[in-house]
């Protein structure tokens, strides 16, 4: 097994720290390949677990700090799980979050974790767009990407051509319905959509389904992205019984 | 006039780039020192209105590359605005934001933008906390910071002790009240209060005013703190009808 530092086009990624690390092990153990855990942190209380971990599911672990040192140079970083990525088709019976060329991967890593703290757990990415398996999204997101459903998609046609009964919810600055006014729709599931942090969503979404903007003072021009999302569905989860 | 790399320590800051930059012209000219235009950039149509405003408050302006290499070597950064650092009082008469020793700066500079945008104009800062003037978190909130009023206290007794009457809102994973039930108090404004990003608010916050919280799944152990902040304030400013 080697560790090269990671790319965009291999197959398999890396979660860098023990939070994510904890995570992957723990929701989606079949894809960790190998784990590796710094010989300064291997006798610390923290790190038997995670070698409970990997003995339940046989999941090989080793000590090799010199990985460490190219993997994750200037982090505080003592496991690191390489992974194998993996999409997953989304629910067509939940709802779901679009997010159309989302560009920032510190912003994205937020946005997964938003969505699962807030139930939607069923994300599209239209790309081009940050790349969500990049270890600095995974950490970005405290390994909430491991609890979630992604699949990317080429353009938005084709993830409507395969999700077609979704009631769409593009967020846009000229939306006509004020986000407090949104009514959680029955019987289709909700898809918000936002669009990339510079250009928004192409005009063309206003006559597609009912756009909803976030009302804020004219003294700013938007929102950040992650907070946009963040607010959009904090309010959809408000309307929602199912919580835990 | 030089352009030192910024500290912490000097009294003046930079704006790195044609939008904040022009912010501090339009909202606090008073404070601009100097103003440098990338030679070329000069010639472009967005030159002119920073030029002109120059010009309207007699502030110097030039060109010098060079300076561009050292303040922003890795930034498309074609203006930089050298500004002398002000804090200001807050309105007592206002609602207040009091963030307790926030640390990163990223999240800082996405927090002012959100509170701009939500009518909470009014922001106490208790250190050690990311420095407010720092070019990124100036540039990170877009200009806000020069629409806003920053105070910083170094404990949050000492901000209690100038601003008694203010209702308190600590926002806690233990808060009691959903954010949702919060009610904007009468006659006193609200301060919302929202601790470090790692430690959240020290316990004794708990018997101190009313504290919220932000129903999340418990799939996750808390949101990004701009994330927090930013659905507080989008909730509160629902509940007021001050809208521009």
């Amino acid at each position: 097994m080697d560790f090269p530092v990671y790319k965009k086009d291999s197959d398999f990624s890396y979660t860098l720290g023990a939070f994510p690390s904890l995570e992957i092990l723990q929701k989606k153990p079949s894809l960790v390949e190998h784990v590796l855990i710094h010989t300064s942190f291997v006798a610390r209380p923290a790190a038997e677990k995670i070698i409970q971990l990997c003995t339940n599911h046989s999941i090989p672990w080793s000590e090799q700090d010199k990985v460490f040192r190219r993997l994750s140079p200037k982090e505080n970083c003592f496991v690191i799980a390489r992974f194998r990525k993996e999409e997953t088709n989304l629910n067509e019976k939940a709802p779901h979050l679009v997010l159309v060329q989302p560009s920032d991967m510190g912003n994205l890593g937020s946005i997964l974790r938003s969505a699962l703290g807030f139930h939607f757990v069923n994300i599209a990415i239209i790309t081009p767009a940050a790349d969500v398996f990049d270890p600095k999204v995974v950490r970005g997101s405290m390994g909430a990407l491991f609890s979630l459903n992604v699949q990317r998609f080429v353009n938005f046609n084709t993830y409507r051509s395969i999700y077609k009964n979704h009631a769409l919810f593009p967020f846009m600055l000229t939306g006509a319905t004020p986000l407090d006014m949104f009514q959680w729709p029955d019987p289709a599931q909700p898809a918000f959509v936002f669009g990339n942090e510079s250009t928004g969503l192409p005009e063309e979404f206003s006559s597609n389904g009912t756009p909803l903007v976030i009302p804020h003072s004219t003294e700013i021009d938007s929102l950040n992205l992650s907070i946009a999302v963040s607010i959009g569905l904090y309010q959809a989860d408000r309307l929602r019984k199912i919580h835990d």
